[in-house]
């Protein structure tokens, strides 16, 4: 079994990074979740908004809350919206139900080992960063 | 009168999670609460997310708070909205709107001595996996 | 590395309720959460009340949110009031300061996969039922 | 006037780690907030319990929420428990009032630029870390 360590969690925000400044990206912010839901590292780009700490992590609960990315949750949110809005009732709050929070999975459909939720661009880029940071430590992504 | 025993609860829970494997569920929480929506007993079975059990509590609170199924506040949900939301207000946030939520009657019609909440796979089948265990005590299930 | 099952998380339970039995508690609530503060299973004795779930809870999520036995909060509490409270803050209102919180470590020193937090009778006895419930597994108490 | 950017906030965290490592300390959280009390960057060590990112941050925001170093918190914390509840009461309980969240100033007694939280070792260990951080990017620490 892998556990997330801080070494690991580094290596995605960096990679993610780079590949937001590769893709012509505007600032972001990347939060690395632990399984439990708890950040291990979160790194915010000169010019990425106030709230954007809250928001990347609330990608990466949100889909670890659940057991998939959170496009999962943006297409539930758009069919029954009642549903995902009574989970961030549940969740105090903490959810943020727009892609851009995938999931870290050890090889596919392999044990969740934490998520990475991304913010800044449009949610499409945001998630293309995320992936783009799991498959820097040789891990697999779920987008949902 | 019945009352909820903690020894009921856990053949209820034992019967739910017999259900999804004999069905081919995903990995479920099943949450028992009593007349007085407090938890008697839950298990979350490895591999169901870590938000599972607010949801699981959440249904069956849900079922109580309003005296019925939580399929009930589902149908509520998608032509009263601002009914379902302003339930959860005055609840805190603890209910889960969806099917899987079912109330505990001492016989057809009878008294509500708890509820059974469970989610993990599609919200019909948690539902149907809730009514086998309440069936396993001989006692009648109330969807909504 | 271990991971608490399910399984364990039973066999814990049981074992608490056992040793509860033994020296003749009053009735316990018993709560496990996995490494990252999420309930995997409970069970509240017939005439344990009904607040009893979130103190269990607590004591259980205190140790684990300072990786150290809920007795080390205590201490705090009494010496430094102030930082326990604003703990408390932080965590929403979910620690319960007081012994009967253990974490589950893999030896002695070793890495925390759990927590175990009970409640029904004194501080101490529950605190005993939790070390005897943590031994059934051939795990590590960390009483704080 | 200067501004903190994550170039900034990352060479603080690295510089404090180290220290961390040199004294050997317990493995740490490191959180770095701007002048506005939101997060730039945010490392937790491998060991550091789940609840740290909360109190990191909250030492930080503490002491920008006063204008002081969270030592000035823990100070008053003693003297006027009741002036520091209720701050806690206004800050939505987001403060941590003990030693170890340092304001990072633009010289001696000049601006403030942000401030850097530290937690899992003893407070006043912790608050030695954060000043190292500080002096690594040539700013001025206030403790309070």
């Amino acid at each position: 079994m892998s556990k997330l360590s801080l070494s690991m969690a580094e290596k995605i925000i960096d990679a993610a990074l780079a590949k937001g400044a590769e893709i012509g990206l505007k600032p972001l912010t990347v939060a690395v979740l632990d399984a439990g839901g708890h950040l291990v590292a979160l790194k915010r780009q000169d010019g990425s908004s106030i709230l954007r700490p809250q928001i990347a992590s609330g990608k990466a609960y949100g889909a670890l809350a659940v057991g998939a990315g959170s496009r999962w949750l943006n297409a539930n949110a758009e069919t029954r919206p009642h549903f995902v809005q009574a989970l961030n009732g549940a969740a105090g709050g903490g959810i943020i139900p727009v892609p851009g929070g995938v999931l870290i999975r050890d090889g596919e459909g392999g044990e969740i080992i934490g998520a990475v939720g991304i913010t800044g661009d449009t949610s499409d880029n945001d998630e293309a960063a995320a992936v783009a940071g799991i498959a820097a430590i040789g891990k697999t992504a779920d987008c949902g």
